[in-house]
């Protein structure tokens, strides 16, 4: 994670398209998000993302030039997959995929923003569970939340997870959360902007796993 | 799985060594298994062992005459590693996987000798709680343990299931009971010969995930 605070995401343009490849090399930093978390239980989690990044570069190194930017990926299937779309292709991975983006940032911004049990300081159940409301339950069946709801038992502890984050360094709390909010600062507004695309082609699905 | 039931393991020979290749090419069928459970829950339990299946062939494919046998594999890798053996490369793939090898071959067992719970017949909770803990329950910390009991709840009916094993054809229960008695003949000998082959070695390790 030092890693993942080391590896920005790039500024938005103007236009605030957002470019396949640079995007590609700075969320492939992110599965070893889930290895922070410490558990092995969090392996299959780690898996779904790596399979959706795997699942867009394929489809980008098809043809670099015609799928410059993500909005160009999803302009191309739906021409090509017709009726199918948008349950295909790299649209359904990056739809997956900003997912879990989300969950990640807004976990992140509830760290930073100090949200607490006050009753349990040293835990982030209540920050996951944020960001697991607003990210993903919606998009989860009654049994998958049942098992999201075990998985927060093998969260890390505060402390261990911040320190996960500046891995391999003596960093202050202080230090590491400003770390994050910097990362944080690019890292939404890129997320932010696959979900208004997603918004404005109508290409988001809502079924449940 | 109709699959699964015209992919016959082989016969073992009279000294009981499992070749490799054979090997291989029977247990690539088992992942589908994991499908007729019909719930994506399943999805990272078929990652697992299909992930296994690779790693193992990876080292076959190496050098397949000096690991014709699975046993030439362990010897072969306990020479290799050293002190890491055998928590590492084919030895550990094929470790985890007799488990879920065993866990499979419990269920279906239990299933053809008619293990039922009597108020619950359509259920096959019984049968896969009966694998579990004879596979697979020391090998898991409680967490993991407590994720599979919520699992248990997407495990389908015994009679789709059964369904589900005969695949596109119209196939009556004892018909279809019988086809997979006649499939854990071979199947069960060299899941045994596996374990007897780890025993012997002294390569079975009892962590915990
Ligand atoms: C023996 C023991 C038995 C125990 C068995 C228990 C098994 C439990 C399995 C739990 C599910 C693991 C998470 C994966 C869930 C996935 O099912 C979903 C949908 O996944 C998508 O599905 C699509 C098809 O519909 C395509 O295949 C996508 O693939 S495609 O690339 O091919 O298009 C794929 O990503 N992804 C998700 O919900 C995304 C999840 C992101 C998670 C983010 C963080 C959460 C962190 C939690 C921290 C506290
Ligand atoms: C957002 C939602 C959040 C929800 C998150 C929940 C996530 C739940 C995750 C549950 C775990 C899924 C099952 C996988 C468990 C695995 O952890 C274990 C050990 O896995 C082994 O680990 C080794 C290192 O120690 C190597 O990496 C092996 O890999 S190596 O090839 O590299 O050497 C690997 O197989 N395999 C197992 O326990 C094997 C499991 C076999 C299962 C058999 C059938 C059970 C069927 C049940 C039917 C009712």
């Amino acid at each position: 994670m030092a890693l993942l605070m080391e590896h920005q995401f790039r500024q938005l343009p103007a236009d605030r398209q957002v470019e396949t490849r640079p995007f590609l090399e700075a969320v492939s930093y992110l599965p070893p998000f889930f290895d922070c978390l410490g558990s092995t239980v969090f392996a299959p989690i780690k898996a779904d993302i790596s399979g959706n990044i795997t699942k867009i570069r394929a489809v980008y190194d098809s043809n670099p030039a015609r799928f410059k930017t993500l909005q160009q990926i999803l302009e191309a299937e739906k021409e090509m997959y017709g009726a199918e779309w948008p349950k295909v292709g790299a649209t359904l991975a990056l739809m997956w995929l900003k997912r879990g983006l989300r969950f990640i940032q807004v976990l992140l911004q509830s760290l930073v923003d100090g949200e607490k049990d006050e009753n349990n300081p040293n835990l982030i159940r209540v920050n996951a569970t944020k960001a697991y409301e607003i990210a993903l339950r919606r998009y989860h069946g009654w049994l998958v939340q049942k098992l999201f709801k075990a998985a927060l038992f093998a969260a890390p502890y505060r402390s261990d997870f911040l320190k996960a984050l500046s891995k391999g360094r003596e960093v202050k709390e202080e230090e590491c959360l400003e770390k994050v909010r910097k990362f944080l600062i690019n890292f939404s507004a890129t997320v932010d902007a696959v979900y208004e695309m997603y918004n404005k082609a109508n290409a988001d699905l809502d079924y449940t796993v």
